[in-house]
């Protein structure tokens, strides 16, 4: 037996001592990360011990509690709002990106006139295409860069507003990201949770909603992957009082039938009128109807239900209208899309057989809408909101041949001469139907 | 088939990249490995970087061979010795360290007294006790700080020099050596490898004997984790083109009788006069018969046989001689070791029962010289030649209780007082004798 002894201060920290715990596989404490990610964000702790604390996070990984405190001390590094002066409940949702993922400017009005306030903050696409905020840009003269104030007045007054991520919230994920882009480390699942989720929580909403998507075309290419980020997530959220659900979806395809900014935003458009493509639908109705339900506004079916009504009779498209004019831009271009700036020219791709599409590379077509001008490889590219493509057909259906099964619109005759067959390559065709793949892989969170 | 393709300039090399494949447990060229030491030596590629990329090797490894060409492209980051002019045959040696080891100091004058001239650059010890240059420098005035020139100068006049390590030799090393200490890399058994051996290939011996410790006051603790690096060294050093033995010796006991700079000077000219402890002798006679041999001068067993001849005669201590006052320090010191500084006084250790010394922690031992003064904690500190310890006793010897079986040797009462009970901890007693343990584990290397 031991006496007990007089409780001692705890020793001072060293970065390298958490380092090398790191790098044996054990777990640090939120008192050691805190002192390790405020010590980084505050210039105290340098890049290099960083970048090797951040390799031997992708060597050891981290548990989930051990992710949650992570998240947790990056949202404590920065500003963390607070709009429960505005609504009880508030939602918001993230997807860790795809191809043609317009879900967003969908769910997000659809969301809101089913009387759920949404506060979203989002970052710059970078890759394939354009992102949300790129996206809304689509509209002349529609503000993404909008201050906190600002923020919450579009959010009291309309119920819906979609910003570019303020440098204010979670600043040390800005920093944290920019180090692992360079040294190797973006690819660890708790440091890609724990980047998505600081800002979520800081951004203040109450209510989350997560498309995870995986396949050729995601950064997850597994489901694997996808459903450990998901669960850590949404693991994350609950841990923090957050409502979380998390849907892992399939990004083989791209999604819908348009990839480029102008071309999504009047896919949206369509439908939020009504006439949306099945795959879009079906993503913006489980997405919408898992988070109502999580908030008990309504069983799953019913959420469901209301969803499906609400887009098939157009009502919703007069929140996308509001959140247009809140944020400066023209809301006549929601009602009239021709008032979108358009590409010059459209060149169609033809089937070079009969038969079925049996896949439709995402990451293949991703590419080529960024050759087009419609993403950017480098942050602070210009990018062209006119450019894209627009597909006919889509995986399972059949052609024949010489039947045109995508166009492409370009700024310039060349480009379209130069990427119509890089477009043709992202094809592959089959004697017989593919069988049909599922859309939605699986649900994290309590939804039902 | 494809068609022949015209030669294409390779794309530029990016960190990044190279980090990327580390972590994704590929093997890099030798040219990317050129690319990123040397620009990290230009400070072209930033620490940050580097210190991922060290993490990466700690996690995934590198090959052999790649491990080889790591060693080469740090060996190419400064200037290479060539000592051919001096004599065809230049042996070196290197310990990954011990406590109580002043192997050195026997086999270096005992080499080059049986014709082989012996060239060695030494780090600074950190740690548990002072490294070889700080016994040296128990030589009154003794220089160890020396440019190349007095280097070679030294070597062709007498045979033998023992020098710091050279800023100019294997730069690379030096600057990754200072990362890795606060980035927790240093762990990795490749880049403890290419360490050593590019300093050993740029100093310019043509044979190098390793003796690669394990147990508890090595830095390897597991004998596996020794062989593996003994293995990697003689393969790099092979593929230098040097002839290159390596011993895995036990480090679980301190070696001799003696810890502390000025005790472990004193023991090796008495180990030189014919009157060594049985596993240092040992340890020199092997060490240095296994040299002898790889370099084609005898085979091993009459190697081992002139060894011990020549250590009994007393002979090889005038080469000792020679090296002190070639280096400035005074040579009669040799002779009469009384001229050496002398702690001012001497505390035995009691043993606390009858029985058998089953084990002395040689880390612990270690802990307690430092404690005492002879050893450094950080980069600069000053230390204290007279102070250390005294063994009367070592594992398996039968004792008395109350017997006297340490000295230790103190610069102040109170340091003797706070650490005789430390040094106590260190021993383990039994009621039989422990079963004899080998002294030297395995050799790796063509010796025979």
């Amino acid at each position: 037996m031991t006496e007990p002894t007089a409780a001692s201060p705890s020793p001072p920290l060293r970065a390298v001592d958490l380092i090398v715990q790191k790098a044996a596989g054990e777990r640090l404490s939120r008192e050691a990360l805190r002192w390790l990610v405020h010590g980084y964000t505050a210039g105290t702790v340098p890049d290099y011990q960083m970048a090797a604390f951040l390799m031997a996070v992708c060597w050891r990984g981290m548990t989930e509690e051990e992710t949650a405190d992570l998240t947790q001390v990056m949202v404590e590094s920065g500003r963390q709002l607070d709009l429960s002066d505005i609504a009880p409940v508030v939602a918001d949702k993230h997807s860790t990106g795809g191809v043609g993922d317009k879900t967003t400017l969908v769910l997000a009005p659809l969301v809101a006139a089913l009387g759920v306030p949404v506060a979203k903050m989002s970052g710059r696409g970078l890759g394939f295409t354009g992102g949300t905020l790129d996206k809304l840009e689509s509209f002349p003269g529609l503000r993404v860069e909008l201050s906190v104030e600002e923020f919450r007045a579009i959010l009291r007054r309309w119920g819906i507003v979609i910003a570019g991520q303020s440098p204010e919230l979670a600043p040390a994920d800005g920093k944290l990201y920019a180090l692992r882009d360079v040294t190797a480390t973006v690819e660890s699942i708790p440091l890609i949770a724990a980047s998505v989720m600081s800002k979520k929580l800081a951004a203040g909403a109450t209510h989350l909603v997560l498309d995870v998507k995986c396949g050729s075309g995601a950064f997850m290419k597994t489901r694997a992957e996808a459903e450990r980020l998901a669960a850590l997530m949404v693991a994350i959220g609950q841990r923090a009082g957050r409502t979380t659900v998390a849907l892992v979806t399939a990004m083989d395809q791209p999604l819908g039938m348009t990839v480029g900014n102008v071309l999504e935003v009047e896919e949206a458009i369509a439908t939020l009128r009504g006439e949306g493509p099945p795959d879009l639908v079906e993503l913006v109705i489980e997405l919408a109807s898992a988070l109502l339900a999580a908030a008990g506004l309504a069983p799953r079916p019913e959420a469901r239900e209301r969803c499906r009504r609400l887009l098939a009779s157009g009502a919703a498209l007069t929140k996308l209208a509001d959140l247009v004019a809140a944020q400066g831009g023209d809301r006549r271009a929601v009602d009239e899309p021709g008032r979108l700036p358009h590409a010059p020219l459209e060149r169609p791709l033809l089937a070079p057989q009969a038969g079925f599409i049996q896949a439709i590379a995402a990451d293949q077509v991703g590419r080529v809408a960024m050759q087009l001008g419609a993403g950017r490889q480098r942050k602070g590219d210009p990018i062209d909101h006119r450019v894209g493509l627009r597909l006919l057909r889509k995986v399972g259906d059949a052609v024949r041949a010489g039947e045109p099964i995508a166009l492409l619109s370009a700024a310039r005759e060349s480009d379209a001469t130069a990427l119509l067959p890089s477009l043709l390559a992202a094809y592959r065709f089959s004697e017989t139907p593919p069988p049909p793949q599922p859309l939605i892989l699986s649900t994290y969170g309590s939804v039902d």
